[in-house]
């Protein structure tokens, strides 16, 4: 195959056919396709885009780059969910032992933060001792015990991904629906799960900033789930202010041991409800999805999901105490109270700026290979569109250094907008906005 | 600067800025910024284009990754003419002559064949001992002497040039007029030049498919010129049928020959003289193209056009009694004549296939380090819209070896199409289309 005929015709809006799209990502792997015919096909694939099929095909193709997890032996139906990334964000935590609890296995393959959205396994790594780096054998041991896992991806999933993604990193070529969805879709259909929830946020915090773009990566999402055999829905929820009140990775593992006990912010437990409950419907656990967010609120009620968090932070080699004992994670003492300057309705609390605010005290990274401090981040004293008197709290910044402080409160001030009281927030609708389904 | 920020504003239709341009382009010719980076831009420029302002700095930027010629010291107007490549196209060799004789000084860089077009410096080196690699200073004596001369383009020219164009041919980033008129114009700038006619070849055996898209690259190319403070001026010309009669080296070199005695074909030398008016005038040799004509024409009949390519092949060490004996160059004794196969008006005469089949014989290249054949090629026997009767011959064949005949054969009977008596010709209309002049 001659790669400038293929990388004409893309720019030239022609379709890739499927056997064109496995041998380029082949060598993509393998580097035989040099780096600059990568990137001038990434740059036309963003131009041009790629149809249902051709999304399917380069899904396929990143899956068979690597290891496809066999879970064949354990019992029950293997679910997992996957987020776009947002602020405040600590659902996986939440979602993952309710599921278990009620009779799901979830081997979650999460990520690491950056920029100004969090990242699951850095909010595990808080816990003292907590390990993310399991291999396969062990992965399946603590799933056959526990029935849930949240672990690093190794590195024989889906290589081709991480060598495109590396590229795309450096060329200006991640915002691609087809490109997005193939890197989200391949490491997830390579866990080997028989179905998948997504939530696709929208909004100021999230990568897509509306709803209609939202809509259009949780459709191709789908699809491609859906071709590659998994059962796939998504949700797409509203990302403008933060999710829940913490932001930061051990402040935010308090907040999902609040929710499992049944003391969480609303939003959260609402969201974390939904998720779970289609993760069930999905896999046949429940009927329809009253009946499963009844067997989810009774797993919270029971304390079943709880314990589920206890058993898996054990197995994977953490300090479960911290679930009943929150002083033994690592949390900033120095605290800093944002208040209102005046009275009214909070119509802006702005996720991503808040997120920026937290990574400007070491909660977040600014490139991959920076670390995170888990002791530090901000939690909110306000709601959007709550009313608040002048000199009330807004949030609480909790941080190390008096250094890092200016600029997370620059952040935190720009994040915070005051309305008239009684005006409308942005973003203070609805949190599910929407569902988007298999076409099947 | 970061490149990945440069790419994104590009891909998003933005403008890129001076300083921006030139520190890529340095950047591209130290290979200081990667490849890969570099063909994402490409391919960005070519989705999105460029305005006629980042053309001219693209175009600044590569004169000036190299060498600037200095001809300050020679007396008179410096002039030059280039053309976008056709079948059968040996102006250059009619065009330098003349203007010389005339009063211009012509330091023509040219290039070599590629694909179906053939290349001006192939040509003169089927003239037994002729060089064009000469040095700048001899380049400079051999204009002094003769007022025109025919080389190749020095390393040191437009090294940006060189390397942007290898990654454009393997990144299919070859389609864009901003690139096809930075990379163009560099090399025509750093000649030193005053002025600069084009030839901007329109139709089936043209870059330029349409005449519309001819015209934009012909503005393209002018506004940079200008940019560049070059007097500039651009024809559309039709290249649906071969230039002339003669297709291939030795031949072409006998065509120009037979133009500068008074008898070439008319197509040819109506070109011929239209381009070398438009370079007198640009410079102020003429106060009009009228007078201009007048001027040309008399230096082909006084034969002091003649006597000036007799001097200039002298001056780069070659044989100049070939231009009063073709003998002494080389020429393909076997012939193949291809006739009518029935009555009727040739409707096509296909500029593209006729040079296809004179490239199969080896008058041409497939790739930039073949050898081209001297000798042969094709001599066509009737012109676009002739009638002719059953069994008239249509076009020969100047061939080496029997196993290069065949595909040469398919490749003239497909180029050739006879209608019925009085049909039109595709392209049997006018040769000069239109003119593009400088905006001021």
């Amino acid at each position: 195959m001659h790669v400038p005929d293929l990388i004409r015709r893309k720019r030239d809006g022609g379709p890739l056919g499927r056997d064109e799209i496995a041998w380029v990502v082949a060598g993509v792997t393998d580097g035989s396709v040099p780096s600059y015919q990568v990137s001038a096909l990434l740059m036309a694939i963003v131009w041009r885009g790629m149809d249902a099929q051709e999304t399917a095909w380069l899904t396929e193709a990143m899956v068979a780059s690597g290891r496809r997890l066999d879970l064949s032996r354990l019992p029950g139906p293997k679910v997992d969910k996957h987020s776009t990334g947002g602020v405040g964000d600590k659902t996986s935590l939440v979602i993952a032992p309710l599921v278990a609890a009620v009779g799901g296995t979830v081997p979650m393959m999460s990520g690491r933060g950056l920029g100004h959205t969090g990242g699951t396994l850095d909010k595990l790594e808080s816990i003292p001792g907590f390990r993310v780096d399991l291999g396969p054998d062990e992965l399946e041991r603590v799933l056959a015990r526990v029935g849930c896992a949240i672990v690093g991806q190794t590195a024989d999933i889906a290589p081709a991904d991480r060598a495109l993604y590396a590229l795309r990193d450096v060329t200006a070529t991640v915002e691609s629906v087809p490109l997005i969805t193939s890197s989200i879709m391949s490491k997830k259909i390579a866990e080997g799960i028989d179905a998948l929830v997504l939530d696709v946020k929208a909004g100021r915090g999230a990568f897509m900033k509306t709803r209609e773009a939202a809509r259009g990566l949780a459709r191709a999402l789908v699809d491609a789930g859906e071709a590659a055999g998994i059962r796939t829905e998504a949700l797409v929820t509203a990302m403008d202010a933060p999710l829940g009140r913490a932001v930061g990775n051990a402040l935010e593992v308090v907040e999902a041991c609040e929710t499992l006990k049944g003391r969480g912010p609303a939003d959260l437990e609402t969201l974390c409800v939904a998720l779970a409950a289609r993760m069930l419907r999905l896999v046949g656990l429940a009927a329809d999805d009253g009946q499963a967010e009844r067997r989810v609120r009774e797993a919270i009620g029971s304390g079943e999901g709880l314990e589920r968090f206890r058993r898996m932070i054990e197995a994977q080699g953490g300090d479960a105490s911290v679930v009943d004992d929150y002083r033994r994670l690592p949390i900033a003492e120095k605290r800093y109270l944002v208040t209102a300057p005046r009275a009214g309705t909070v119509t802006r609390l702005d996720a991503e700026l808040v997120g920026r605010a937290a990574a400007a005290l070491g909660a977040g990274r600014q490139r991959v290979d920076d670390r995170v401090d888990p002791a530090v981040g901000a939690m909110l004293a306000t709601r959007l569109g709550g009313e608040v008197r002048a000199g009330d709290p807004i949030l609480m910044l909790h941080y190390q250094r008096e250094a890092d402080l200016p600029a997370a409160l620059e952040l935190a001030a720009r994040a915070v907008e005051i309305g008239d009281a009684g005006a409308g927030a942005v973003g203070g609708g609805e949190l599910i906005l929407e569902t988007v389904s298999g076409r099947k």
